[in-house]
This record gives structure tokens, C-alpha cells and sequence, in this order.
């Protein structure tokens, strides 16, 4: 790819693909050209970048003239990438579509960064509590070669978009005030709640977004034979998820091994201070792309097992960081 | 015990004081006459209970001459339910402080309630995240035998007291409006945040709250096989705890079976609407008496592994239902 290349976004009104913008002037990210797309609704506003008025084009079909790298997101992403694809682009998307597909990588950039490489168009960036839990276990994986992970969710408002943050907001304002809440966006009120993660449930029981977390670990570790097991929940915080995980190594690793490995690890932050309570969490994860990873301690219930507690932000790290560290390994590759 | 004893309540300001005389009248708990004991701080104040207007007394250790029972808590209770005991009455004790005791029974109703009789003047009350987890887990315990259990708590704000639930109401409102937020009562904001449990750490890395559940299970199961590890986080949430438990039984047992045994257990109710996606919320067990259970699933990554989540008032069944229930049954037997 051309190292100054022409650069659209796809979804640019939601709250990922305005963080999004956000990162890519945080991190320089060159680019010779910026194209806002978004669905027929935002088509038309303007948007400010950089010291620049963007018009918001409606995203078609034929939006990728021109265009060297997509960054998808929204649910016009599905029905527009494999067009971004004809026309020449690479598409890095944000969404579920194309996790799964066996010609499509799917990357954390920590983790798998060499399954970039093997795209044919499109490289999936993963679900969020995937990321915020397989960057910090990644590195004991490495080491100790996980077996079984055991995971239960804390989730922000974020994760179902910036009108879940909205209506956190108003609901926790009307509640507090002794008025009716309003539920529009999310199946149960969130303020001053929690519920099992707003997705689809399976036959089995499992919701979607567990059923990301276990195929999706699989498939970013080149591990079929990890066990995962996930509960996914959530919590009335804006926007980093939290994430409970127990995990059953192969071979044996201290909490004392685990933190050295930790601390030296890449999109890892070790804050695990027993003395002062001073753990992982999502309001102070908020804003920052590392995961954070404390209460590491000896799970004494199963042989070689290691608990843990960790946060990171969902937005970020949990998508338009990850995304945008993606586009880079792909500058430098071509 | 006599019929229609004298009645004490020690601690009688705090969150769960105050719940055990709604729960006194709600239950018709018959009582000769009724004495209100608080902290030197709270003596002389008025307290209006079903219809009269008692004066709150100083607890101390002539406090109890005459008294017959006692509902204990708060942090006078350790220091003065042996004089209670020697005054001649039977204190059912709601702190911490006994639950260990080999002595003392510790008490769940619908799990040991022979275990009452064996008191010799202290009966205690569990931990509330206990006794939310282990009501539901019981009644598989008993056909399937469970070996290890492995939770994720979500725990309000009204465990630390009602001094949390006003912090959280006024961080919230501070929050939104974009002032400072006040730390008074826990160490870390509350509103829009999550944390590790607020108890002080051992050497192993699990906090108090965690210890608990672990030797409470065992003792109150009369089981010290049973495995079990928790990770114990505080939700922005005012007074019902939820829980992801994860157990691993000796005999198979399916979830629907385990549905079928919940929905005949006392103190349970089945909250498992995988179309509608309904299930437990601390929203709707607050005010409730029994801990509701859903998310029923296996858990394929071991062998006999089942997956669910809880959820129970804190105040009520965590702690003053189950008080008054085990006062209930020392009537019956004495």
C-alpha cells in the first residue's frame, strides 16, 4: 500500500468511528486524502478534522473510487465492503461480518500480527472483550500455554453505541429524580443495573457475545483446542468493559511470573497494588489504549490456576485503536 | 424460646437494622415488647415502628436484661453479643464476627436449618454474597454434588452500608453535572465505575469478601471437599447483588434439569427467558425475598460444568430475611 494513502471511513458518525478520527490524528497516521462516509441519514453534515470542514457523503456502492484503505464500522459496513474490495481498497473493519471467514484475518495486532499479510481485502478487527482479554493473556499463553479460560464480563453502555451512552445518562438523571425511565435503545434499564449482555441467545444458552469471545479466541491464538467459557454482562459504566478471567495453564506460572511477563508485555498495563485496593478500572481505562491487568493471584481450586482482573477501553483498544494499528503494520508491509 | 420473646435490635440505624424491623412487621414476628440499640451517636433519636415511637438506646453491656433475642449487626455487635448471651438470650448475629466459630452455627434456612438447635447462644448470619450464591447452588448440590465453584460477583453499593447508596446517589449527580466527585465512604468512585472489592487483601491476593464465601460455602454445606474461588467486584448498583457462577458437579445434570430442580427449591425463583432475553436483575430482585436464578447453560469446557447467574437483595435475604427466618424456626424448636 502506498505509505500516504487515500483514506475513507465508513460509519464516521458512530461512536467508534468518531474515536476513530480521534486516533488517527493522535498517532499521525499519514494519509493523503480522508473520505467521511455514512449511511443516507448523516449524508450531507459537516464534520471538523484537523482544522478542516469534511462534507459526510452518503456510502454506496461506488463511494471507493480512488480509495486505498477503509475503515469500516456500522451496519452499512456488510453490504459495502466486498465494493471498497473491487475497487482496490483494503478494508479493515470493525464489525462482526467478516470475523469468521476463513479468508478474512482476524488481528490483534499484539497478538497474530503476521495473519495481516494473508488478506485478500478485508482484515477483521476482533469483538471487544476479545481483545481486552486475550491482550493480556496472550503473553501467558506464550509461555504457559493456556488450556481453559473462564471468563465473566463487566461491559460499558459503550459497546451498543454512542445512544447507549446517551441513555445511560438520561436514564440515571430521570431515576434520580424519581421519573419514569426510559428504555430505547438497550432491552433493560442500565442505570443503577445490570443484565446479561443485550445480544441474541443461542440454542445452547450462550448470547453472541460469548459465542465471539470463544470463536474468536481460537481463531486469533491458531488454537482450536482452547476452552473458553463466557458470561457477558452489563454494567452502568460509560465506556471501558471490565473482565473477571480465570484461566488453567499447561504448565505451571506464579502470579509473581505472570506479572513480570505482563509488565514487559506490549498494550499491557500491570497495576495490581494489594497494599492501597488498586486495581484495573474502567474509569480510569477510559481514554487509554493499554488493557490493564491486576488481582493477579493463584486460583487454588484446579491445578495451575492463575485469576485476574482487567479493564481497557472498549472504544480504543477494543476497536478504533486496534483498527488503526492494523492500518499501520499494512502501510509498512506494502 | 418463649413464644413471644422480648425483642432487642442492636444496630438498629444501619441499612440492614432498619430492613429487619420492615421485615419484623411484614412477618407478623410476634414479640412481647421490642428495644431499639444503637451506638452512643444514634441513642436519644426517635424511631416510629408499626404505629408507637420508640426511643433508640445506647447498646451496652447491661443493655439486654430481660431481652430474649437479639437481631445483631454493625460494629458494636463483637463486642457485646457475649454479654447479650449471658443476659440469657440468643443473638442471631449479622456481622462477621462469629461466622467461623466452631461453636457457632452458621445458618442458611433452606440449606442447615438443624443446625440451629446446636447454638449455644450466637447464631450467625452468612455473608450476603454467600448466601445469594450458595440458596440457588443447594438444591444441586444435594442431587449432583457440586466440586468446585468458581464466581464473578457484581455487588452493590448497600454491602458497604446506606452511607454507599447515598455516595453513590450523590457521585452520580456530581458526575453528570460535572462537578467533583466526593470520596467519603469507599475508597474508589462508585457512579459509572466498577472495582475490586473495598475488604482488605491477605497474602494469597483474595480480599476478605472473597475469603468468606470460600470457608462460609464449606462450613454451611458441611462440605470441605467443595472447591471454591471467587473474584468480588463492586457495580454502580444500590442494593442487590448479582452473581456468575460456574460450578463443576460429580454427577451430570443438565440444565434443564437444574431448571426443573430451582423452580420446586424454596427461596428460588426461575428467571430464564432465553427469546426474551430476561433474566436476573439487581433492579427487580430489590425488595424481593428470593434470589432469582437464570442464564441456566452448560458449560462445555469441563466435564459435568453448568453456567448460571444470580441475583438477590442484599439487605433482605442477604442478610435481615435470613436473620428473621432463623429467629422463626428458634420459636418453633424451643
Amino acid at each position: 500500500m502506498l505509505k500516504n494513502p487515500h483514506v475513507a471511513v465508513l460509519g464516521v458518525t458512530g461512536a467508534v468511528g468518531q474515536e476513530l478520527l480521534a486516533i488517527l490524528e493522535e498517532r499521525k497516521f499519514p494519509f493523503a486524502s480522508l473520505k467521511m462516509l455514512a449511511s443516507a441519514r448523516s449524508a450531507g453534515r459537516d464534520m471538523q478534522f484537523m482544522d478542516r470542514t469534511y462534507k459526510i457523503e452518503e456510502a454506496t456502492p461506488d463511494s471507493f473510487k480512488g480509495i486505498d484503505l477503509v475503515f469500516a464500522g456500522g451496519s452499512i459496513s456488510k453490504a459495502l465492503a466486498s465494493h471498497a474490495v473491487k475497487a482496490g481498497a483494503v478494508v479493515v473493519d470493525n464489525t462482526s461480518a467478516f470475523r469468521m471467514d476463513p479468508e478474512v484475518p482476524l488481528v490483534i495486532p499484539e497478538i497474530n500480527p503476521g495473519d495481516i499479510a494473508k488478506h485478500k481485502g478485508i482484515i477483521a478487527n476482533p469483538n471487544c472483550s476479545t481483545i481486552i482479554a486475550l491482550v493480556p493473556l496472550w503473553p501467558i499463553h506464550k509461555v504457559a500455554k493456556i488450556k481453559r479460560i473462564i471468563a465473566a464480563t463487566y461491559q460499558a453502555a459503550s459497546g451498543a453505541g454512542a445512544k447507549a451512552m446517551e441513555e445511560l445518562k438520561l436514564q440515571t438523571q430521570d431515576f434520580l429524580a424519581g421519573r419514569p425511565v426510559k428504555k430505547e435503545v438497550l432491552p433493560h434499564q442500565i442505570a443503577f443495573n445490570v443484565f446479561s449482555h443485550n445480544s441474541k441467545i443461542g440454542a445452547d444458552g450462550y448470547n453472541e457475545e460469548e459465542v465471539k469471545m470463544v470463536k474468536e479466541t481460537k481463531k486469533i491464538f491458531h488454537d482450536d483446542a482452547i476452552q473458553i467459557t463466557a458470561t457477558c454482562v452489563r454494567v452502568p459504566v460509560l465506556r471501558a468493559h471490565s473482565e473477571a478471567l480465570y484461566v488453567e495453564t499447561e504448565k505451571p506460572l506464579s502470579p509473581d511470573e505472570a506479572r513480570e511477563l505482563l509488565a514487559k508485555a506490549p498494550g499491557v498495563k500491570v497495576i495490581d497494588d494489594r497494599e492501597k485496593n488498586y486495581f484495573p478500572m474502567p474509569l480510569e481505562t477510559t481514554g487509554q489504549d493499554d488493557i490493564w491487568v491486576g488481582r493477579l493471584r493463584v486460583d487454588p481450586t484446579v491445578k495451575n490456576g492463575l485469576a485476574m482482573f482487567v479493564s481497557g477501553d472498549q472504544i480504543r483498544k477494543g476497536a478504533a485503536t486496534n483498527a488503526v494499528q492494523i492500518a499501520e503494520i499494512l502501510l509498512k508491509q506494502q
